[in-house]
């Protein structure tokens, strides 16, 4: 329990990077040869360890210069999971056991994902807030279901201002029993409803097994509440907000998530009913994405949230709350990512466009530059994300190679010959080598504009195409529970009739690791058996081994 | 110690507003008459709590609907500003005392600060990230004066998935020392330097008495941390952020604050010089509303925090760090509010405009909310901030009040005359009554568009001027320790010469309450004697009682 690294001996090891500057130049794979605790699992890596200056001889991206170094996607997705993290420097470990530092260019992903929603949350009706993060520990008692969930994952602050607490106070792990502390507060009669909020904030859970965006005991997140005079309205909005997800998810991350029903035993604790967005990550694990929950009265109940009718009777509230998080940064890296590192949607891409400048001979260097800052102003007056990157301590190849592994969708290329025409090189980050390069491209500014934000487009576009035929392609129709062990075996997901129970669903999770998904809202049509028990069934579900 | 109000009581008593719709029927003012404890202190209201319904008698502005109350602000300041958070609907207590629940409108105000702040924070070359807010205790242990400042005020989680903790954790009152321990695994060489970064986040300090928004045991704030390689560039970035806030106290919040270097007395704990913006509230108490700490080597010698320099010497580097919070919400309505509640700056105003319908005749209503939406679509689209109010539930006087004791700065009324005449009627929130209030207006919308943004900087200018002016008019120059007491005294600023040591400005403290704010920037030229000691005094310092 908060353990730290001693920063004597890791500061030797550790990432040379600054947010403004050059690239991380020790990766993160140095730190796994300390005798020191690693902070966040990661059991298939820890033996496999290289200095990278010699290369592994296995096929890794070593970079010319020597100084970078990512596992193969296809060797070990775990591994080349936290390189990436490492090199594109998206996060850092924090000194508590299973906390991570968020670094710049991975809180701008963030930031991206944060502008997108807020307009959505409001124009659905929400309205932001904040809660307090302390909740009394009797809040977390009061609903039954809700406390066997999240007692055991806890953080106690048990001494304030050096005094030992009369009552000790949860660091919030998610904000139901506040909130309804509140709402008892401010909802008197139906005029009061519907109440729709949303607060930005960090939560706590105690996780034992932690990786970094996924997984890690702090984490930030938007969490929504609501609460409405009817139950059917309730439904409406949780049903409303797993939509506004999974728009998010196909529009602008560009990962193709399945929405759909949890089943009762992977229901939120609190819950009603939880929908669910699932995704398929590159190693064909499933991330739950982002969930909405029905909260029904449970909370209320609990809380006494309480309105007047029309008719003058006292009624308990219907409620939702709705979750992103930080997690769904991991699944941008592991949705698109590849052996050259990560690779961004360009709709949440802190940089869209790289330029860079090529010159050899010093009378060049004036003309090339010029030229690159004027590409610059034109694309970034455009809206376009842009940054140049005219340091003259790297060469174009290694910049090329940071870039690329840095995920930037587009790359302009501005050589003194493109200088005299008048013209630039294209490349795209989500095609490989000369297919991808385009030559010639007018620097003639609405031409130029029009050509780029074709080029996003097109990259964003052909991201989700790309995930989605993967996706269907690692989804097996099954029939029977061997069909489904055989198609867990096989890393794939299964999708088949279900309608056991919470026992046989067990069954599953201990004898193949896979746990329902979701039951996804597009079902097939005609009549289904269930593939466990031959009954008839109304509803297909998605069994899959999950993050 | 986290003691709480009981859901089953409070709920009777407390405000039934909801974050749509209708305003506070029950002010916060009811919660007193509980015979429980009160969250906040506010010890010159708990005697003196009336009924609304009745009125006190004592000019207490009571809406004709007889729902909402606030306490004349030169009766008694600090009831009016709780008065006033409550009925605007700013924020409310939370369940552990000292903690609050940041409320949509209250949240809003910090949204359009973040908003302009972000800007500038990038503009000036930092990037935002995020650090976990669990931090190991030894770390607070490190640099000496830190941990003498802040040990008292932790909140200590001990308590982690079940487990006591081998080392317990400090929930972050501030984030210097675990900055530095990342900033000594990213920074080797100068090329890394300067490391400039900024942080939104909530941090926690055990505060005793607290006050909302002034104090309270959590707050919302952003934290700036960089990393330089000489003095004199942290000394620059130390100054250059001082003069951020104080063009946005100036330019966005028209709060006219005195920019200055604290004493030593008064310095941050582990800085070597803290600057401050000092805000004169309307009771004239002070408030510290921005800092901006040179630190030093102070962290870098705790931590490590090393960088080879271009001869390949190895040194500490320097320093800074820089806050502003959501105390500043508390100033914004301290300085600017009235007897009629709130009055908020428009350039961080949630609403700017609000149109009122007015209609009596069921055959005028149609033609008067056309008209208003018209004339709401045209300011929006103009990026103007516009709500449109036409609830039939409450009648227009009942409007007027709410939406001034909310503090918009401007109103527009729109009756069927108007409709025919194609004009409107402008209302302005700083000018009461007829002498504020412009008829014939025209709609059309470039006309109107430019008339409105016109009069909100007017609004703008004329809150600053007036806060200016009350500001000059209440600070006396002093050449005397008498003189000072007696200003003091008088409830004003003192501002004179000051070279005496640390001990006489603890005597000052204990004598007359108030304290060195600053050494203003602006100094009076000429050569000056100390008021205390009669030496000759380089500079002037102002003495006040503060928040």
């Amino acid at each position: 329990m908060g353990a730290l690294r001693l920063p004597a001996l890791t500061s030797i090891f550790t990432s040379s990077s600054s947010v403004r500057s050059s690239p991380a130049i020790f990766p993160l794979k140095h730190r796994l040869r300390l005798p020191l605790r690693r902070p966040f699992s990661a059991q298939s890596t820890t033996e496999k360890v290289v200095a990278p200056e010699l290369g592994d001889g296995k096929g890794k991206v070593v970079d010319k210069d020597k100084d970078r170094v990512i596992t193969p996607r296809s060797q070990d997705f775990n591994a080349w999971y936290l390189d990436v993290i490492a090199n594109a420097e998206l996060a850092d470990y924090g000194p508590v056991r299973g906390t991570m530092v968020i670094r710049p260019y991975g809180y701008a992903i963030w930031e991206a994902i944060q502008e997108y929603m807020n307009v959505k949350f409001k124009e659905t009706g929400h309205s932001n807030m904040y809660f307090p993060q302390f909740i009394p520990y009797s809040f977390i008692e009061k609903e039954a279901s809700h406390v066997e969930g999240f007692s055991p994952e806890l953080a106690l602050v048990t001494v304030g201002g050096g005094k030992e607490l009369e009552e000790k106070l949860v660091v919030r792990p998610t904000s139901e029993t506040i909130v309804n502390h509140m709402f008892t507060q401010w909802i008197h009669s139906y005029r009061d409803l519907p109440l729709m909020i949303n607060q930005w904030a960090n939560v706590t859970r105690w996780e034992m097994r932690t990786k970094p965006f996924i997984r890690t005991l702090e984490f930030l997140w938007q969490e929504g509440h609501t609460a409405h005079a009817t139950a059917e309205e309730a439904e409406e909005e949780a049903m409303q907000m797993i939509d506004v997800y999974t728009k998010f998810a196909y529009e602008q991350a560009a990962i193709p998530v399945i929405a759909g029903r949890k089943s009762r035993v992977e229901t939120f604790a609190g819950a009603s009913t939880t929908y669910t967005i699932e995704a398929m990550m590159g190693d064909r694990k499933a991330l739950q994405a982002g969930t909405s929950h029905n909260l029904g009265q449970n909370f209320s109940r609990a809380f006494g949230t309480q309105f007047t009718d029309e008719n003058g009777q006292r009624q308990h509230v219907w409620q939702t709350s709705w979750a992103i998080s930080t997690r769904f940064v991991g699944g941008i890296i592991m949705t698109h990512g590849d052996d050259a590192g990560l690779l961004l949607p360009p709709r949440l891409a802190p940089v869209q466009v790289v330029i860079v400048p090529i010159w050899k001979k010093d009378n060049e260097k004036a003309g090339v530059l010029t030229a690159s800052s004027s590409v610059k102003e034109t694309l970034q007056a455009a809206g376009i994300k842009v940054k140049i990157d005219d340091s003259d301590q790297r060469t174009p190849g290694w910049k090329f190679n940071y870039y690329e592994m840095k995920g930037v969708p587009l790359r302009i290329e501005i050589g003194p010959r493109d200088v005299s025409s008048g013209t630039l090189v294209i490349s795209r980050r989500d095609i490989p080598g000369k297919q991808g390069k385009v030559f010639g491209i007018s620097m003639e500014p609405s031409t130029l504009v029009a050509y780029v934000k074709d080029k996003l487009n097109e990259v964003q576009s052909s991201l989700l195409e790309r995930a989605t035929t993967f996706r269907d392609s690692n989804i097996v129709d099954v029939s029977s529970y061997d069909e489904l062990k055989e198609a867990i075996a096989q890393g794939k997901w299964a999708r088949g009739p279900w309608s056991a129970g919470d026992e046989e669903e067990s069954k599953v999770k201990e004898e193949t690791g896979a746990t329902i998904r979701c039951f996804p809202f597009e079902q097939p049509e005609g009549p289904k058996k269930c593939l466990m028990t031959g009954n008839s069934a109304d509803e297909v579900a998605i069994f899959a081994k999950s993050y």
